[in-house]
């Protein structure tokens, strides 16, 4: 998630409506509580390691939203480790996530600058060493020990532009922050 | 992801096939270079806020593997932030990939330890203030402050065991340690 509003251009550009982005940080500059949000996923088990996530609503600006329709999903261990692969694995979408984060503020930013994309892909790649979860070294890590992220970007700006405007973005970035910095999590149990 | 081999318990259960569990852990621990995996998720930039990533193969247990299926998952910025709402927010899929990782791990756990699960459920909440990606404070962080889960489990097993279940899950879970720890990300941009 993304916006910024540093060299405004006032039309819309890049399917993103400059105006309305612009008024909206208008807004919550002069109303800061509307910028607390709160979103949610509820998760149900299915079978051995699948399980499935319900999309639906979020709290924020003020009032409690729900997204234009409900997304579900799946996860799941591949068969390689003993999973049903009825999905990714969970640590496929924190992948995902950062993909999209990244891109979703590169068109804004673009858009706010004035450039006009006309292609941005990117690839996400994340080495981990299994033998954390699975019990096998207490010196190897959980998670990930590193992500890498490389972003293509065509549009009508030097290339000195449109990497400003990737480099903008990933400073900005909430998933970015999340996966660099790590956040507290709480886990609570109600067990019967 | 997510398995252990305590309390040993040899038959299937929870949809989880522990002989072959426990056989993937041996043969991990006398070749260690197995667990070396490698995940990776491409994205292409749709239009406004919106991109797709797609979940393919990946590397590991000493090869490239296929998933079952090619997956595609959208995202966006809902309409309050001025996007289109063609997919959950890029933050969103970070809940489901806490979801979905712990709970695997609390089938895999239960199956080894000899209990029969009947149900999991779970409800995850971020806590994040945008002005952080508005650009309208420096004293706010882009990412979630903080991230509540919240377990339900069932199962033919005393109360304190099966949130022992969830906590062992927890201990060992690749998302859990990833959004509380952070982890190493390198950004590259090619711009043409």
């Amino acid at each position: 998630m993304h916006a910024t509003h540093t060299g405004r251009d006032r039309g819309p550009r890049n399917g993103v409506d400059t105006p309305t982005l612009f008024a909206t940080l208008d807004a919550v500059r002069s109303q800061p509580d509307l910028a607390t949000f709160q979103f949610r996923v509820s998760n149900r088990w299915v079978k051995g390691t699948n399980s499935r996530s319900r999309i639906e609503s979020f709290t924020g600006a003020g009032g409690q939203h729900e997204h234009k329709r409900a997304y579900e999903y799946d996860a799941d261990h591949p068969a390689v480790l003993v999973g049903g692969d009825d999905g990714p694995t969970p640590v496929e979408f924190l992948l995902h996530g950062l993909a999209a984060c990244i891109t979703a503020g590169v068109a804004n930013i673009a858009a706010a600058r004035g450039v006009t994309l006309t292609e941005v892909t990117s690839r996400i790649e994340g080495d981990i060493d299994l033998r954390g979860i699975l019990g096998l070294s207490d010196e190897v890590r959980n998670g990930y020990q590193r992500i890498r992220a490389t972003f293509d970007i065509k549009g009508d700006a030097p290339a000195e532009k449109l990497r400003e405007i990737v480099e903008q973005s990933r400073a900005r970035s909430a998933v970015f922050d999340v996966l660099s910095n790590g956040v507290p999590v709480e886990v609570a149990v109600n067990a019967v």
